[in-house]
């Protein structure tokens, strides 16, 4: 009974059948007939013209959709708990050619405007400081947190007043779009370029890159290739992206691993540090508890000495999770 | 009847099998099973310690294989046709940092000592010149020719002389061992690292740097996470290179692809611009030529003004083979 | 009456007669015989064996002696208000390719080994995040605080144990020699790189790299001239080093500052946020305070909303640094 | 009598003058009185506006003008002998992040629309190939030969055609505007930037980055920063472009070395490789007559086997000109 996290689940059977089917060869790259698709697909899904891209991982996905954005010398400012500062090894520095990331404070690994103007505030030394060239933020935040379209919207008028470039880190958007049970435009808003998840739900190897504004999207071509991730079997990844889209699997995922936290999440109660929104857990417990737990069969991440987390997956048993909130509620 | 390339030919069933063998939630990254295996199978294949990591593309493969042996400031000597210099969007300038490629001529795209020293004579400006730190060559060739045992040991003796790596890129290693029909450790010599090929011959999105100094592998880990190409799904590429080690389905499938080549290189006779050694073939053809043979139903890459470029892959028909060498013939 | 900075100061006269005397044509970049007198001279000011090279600026010196300690996955720790992590504009993401400062807290704008192991305690997700491999300290501090030896011997005995790099910044070096009135190569402690300010204190455009370890000094040669900062009449900074270190200009400089300061802090008193120890004092003053002194024709920089800086250089007036005792003491 | 360079000539006396009339303190880095008189000074020479900074190095210089036109994944045409390709220890891969110098060959290490179109018409992969961004021309060319503004012209018309920046390298700008005789502005041409050397003219350590598109300007202030190389005392690098600007001594320095190279030309008649245009002579010569003129006190440079270098400063000796021109005649 795995709560670890939702990087490792298995690939989904439509996932596996598009791949598949998408065997008989093509043309290399991004020239077949799936990849071509994508553009017009995404476009539909945000209800807006934009450019998407397949890209085998987050990371990668991330440091491209900011290199649209970013110059050398430039900043970005996102949340001290962001995965592109604490868990790419750097990748953005080096995406983004020494380019620096510029950590705010935020509750639950949110940001709001005013945590934003907290790090523009400090900037003041001119040509010996790093400018700040654009926000990121990540939706579900890492604490399992939503930003609502209004919260999002603040966030948008802020960077066009300072003429910063917005990032989405979504590599959990789906279940964001599920929590929020809103349309995807809704719950990317007034952005310049998405990371969009799908590796944790239910792909196997294939994030989006979704570019809003299409000229940006030609540098992201280039430097895809020069980064040594424009495979040439790319249909695989095109199929992957375009096997979750149809009949909505990724929001059904999304919704089946939300359910699945929520499950946990009733038998947790008091013990949230953050409220339920998507998939991720952290909940109070000590040494004694976890080891209680460890011992029923359920494996899960300690968080720092005073929680834990779990997370599930959209292919969480139902029933793990009832086990686990009842668990928790009898420890 | 398709001989433009084999970067986008199908996936081996074993390899389909092999993934789905493998869906079953695992440890993340490359902390799995499979990807554990790595290091002993390659190690085994080239009777000496090695670590092998996978990569999901062959650009990826080269430029993490040399940033373990070139510095920021430093040279990477290779032919003026080979991959990294044409073909790579300028991805080593990209993961060196700004390293520059130093390239020399030779014959078939194939390098020889005194191909190396004519770049080597001509570093000669000490502090205000690119220093040369390493040497790649492709096995087998951009023309299709392969390295002998012999021609790689006077490379790496150069190498050495000069303190230099020497990386090879395998794209088509299998290929040039097939050629070869001698071992793989024949056919990589006493090199540093290697990219080990299996996209093209079989493979979904997964090939191998191979590493032979394992204290430099160390690196690489790092630099691997860093450029987005750490998959959090590991296990599927991991499946993949074992599948195609297992019952030597890279040899197999790469002896295809050469005999596939034979057949038309059979019918293109005195047109060959090089011999036919793997699985591509240059031959010499007018326009009109091209035209009647594209009129048949075979597709294939104009080279240049006098020639033409035939791939064949692990996948192409026999029949087909067949019928472009007598096409050809008939020309 | 201006306390706003040393970095403007005038150039010292045995500077400018140095300079003059090595007009005659010479060899260039570094191959004068200046340029050749700087390793012996650096190694006997400080008693062990060193490279020293200059360099036109702080920013150079700084980022060069990190390159010869970190990697471009690596990390440098660094206090959170250090000038590279403020006031380099992103130089060290430049000259490092991305290595990302890895920012400490810690009083005074100085690290105990504590601070240091705060930030160690907190890189914990192995291939995920940036690996520290250097710290960097600043003798002395942005807030005018020196180091003892025996605080940098602790430094040097954690970075040690973690196999470390241990950079010291000493834009104002001689400032701390001074103030600690002992050998520098009891001021510099058992580092690997020092970068060692002359501008601020005399000088005219030339710093000097000090790297303790020959071998290592080998990679800054490459990375200086791939920088640009190889200069061609690299005999006239060569000059400015030395005529500083002839007679212990350079030493006699930074008392007259520190000294300078001294008059200053005695008038400020109570108002003293750290205790004078070089040439910079940080003042508790309100609005009303402030605007009294320049109106009195001092000048100076407001360092927030409850202090100013003043900052008093070699060629500080004594009579303008009393007067400012006297007028802050009158306030 | 020294013919090996000019780039460690002394320093003019007007330029001594000026900086050490410089001394008073004024404000740092380039927010003096000096720095501030640049871009209206310059935009007067070259009569159309124009933002000019200083530099230490012709290196930086160039680079730096590069970093306003080509991003990371871009190229820039130079001709293969060119100083940034040979000269720079790869700096340009340093400063524009790993993008590719593409070498073009051209007679006299000049350029011409014919010599570039070969290099764009080896463009033809697409993603695949790094692009041309940029066309880099030397004025004077390494062998000392000069564009005439119908020359640059023709380039210029050809970059506007494929959307490239044109840059000039001008190390010996001044040496080519006293050879063409003509304004500064027809010698520079409708280029977009330009590195105007001083330091080889009679400078110590400053070169000026002249950038003609002013909004383009702005990105080098930061650029320039980030690589260490906005000095703090930058009033000395202005108060030198300014003392050559006055009294054209710029161009009368120029003079005098382009005609102690005429002198030494008409001994050298038949000899000469290219005619004398600057003050850069490539003269045949067997072993035995350049031990001769060695002998007698001459040194120079070996080129290769069958040619040696003399080069002329603003300060050589017209005596020690026509000296050796008398030599060589004599051989």
């Amino acid at each position: 009974m795995q709560f670890l996290s939702d990087n490792a689940a298995p690939v989904h059977s439509a996932v596996w059948d598009a791949m598949r089917a998408a065997d008989a060869a093509d043309t290399p790259y991004d020239t077949d007939a799936l990849s071509r698709e994508l553009d017009a697909r995404f476009s539909s899904l945000f209800e807006r013209e934009c450019a998407a891209m397949w890209v085998a991982t987050g990371t990668a996905a991330n440091c491209l959709a900011l290199a649209s954005m970013v110059e050398p010398h430039g900043g970005v400012i996102c949340h001290e708990e962001a995965h592109i500062e604490m868990d790419e090894c750097g990748a953005p520095g080096f995406y983004l050619h020494g380019a620096k990331l510029l950590p705010a404070k935020g509750e639950g690994a949110k940001l709001t405007p005013g945590d934003i103007r907290q790090v523009l505030s400090g900037i003041t030394r001119g040509i010996h400081q790093v400018p700040a060239q654009a926000i990121s933020i990540t939706q579900a935040s890492e604490y399992g947190l939503v930003y609502s379209a209004k919260e999002i919207a603040a966030i948008a008028k802020l960077a066009a007043q300072y003429g910063l470039g917005l990032h989405m880190d979504g590599a959990r958007f789906a279940n964001a779009v599920a929590s929020l049970a809103c349309a995807p435009a809704q719950a990317a808003g007034p952005i310049d370029a998405l990371s969009f998840g799908f590796v944790k739900n239910g792909g196997l190897g294939a994030e989006a890159i979704v570019v809003f504004d299409p000229e940006k999207a030609e540098i992201l071509r280039w430097r895809r290739k020069r980064a040594g991730h424009l495979q040439s079997k790319g249909r695989f990844l095109a199929a992957q992206l375009l096997a979750m889209l149809d009949n909505d699997i990724w929001l059904a995922n999304a919704r089946a691993a939300n359910t699945a936290a929520a499950m946990v999440a009733v038998g947790a109660g008091d013990r949230l540090i953050y409220p339920q929104q998507v998939n991720e857990l952290f909940v109070q417990m000590n040494p004694a508890e976890r080891a209680a737990l460890r011992k029923q069969g359920f494996s899960f991440y300690d968080w720092n000495d005073a929680s834990v987390r779990f997370v599930t997956s959209w292919a969480t048993d139902p029933d793990h999770a009832a086990a686990l909130g009842k668990a928790i509620a009898a420890l």
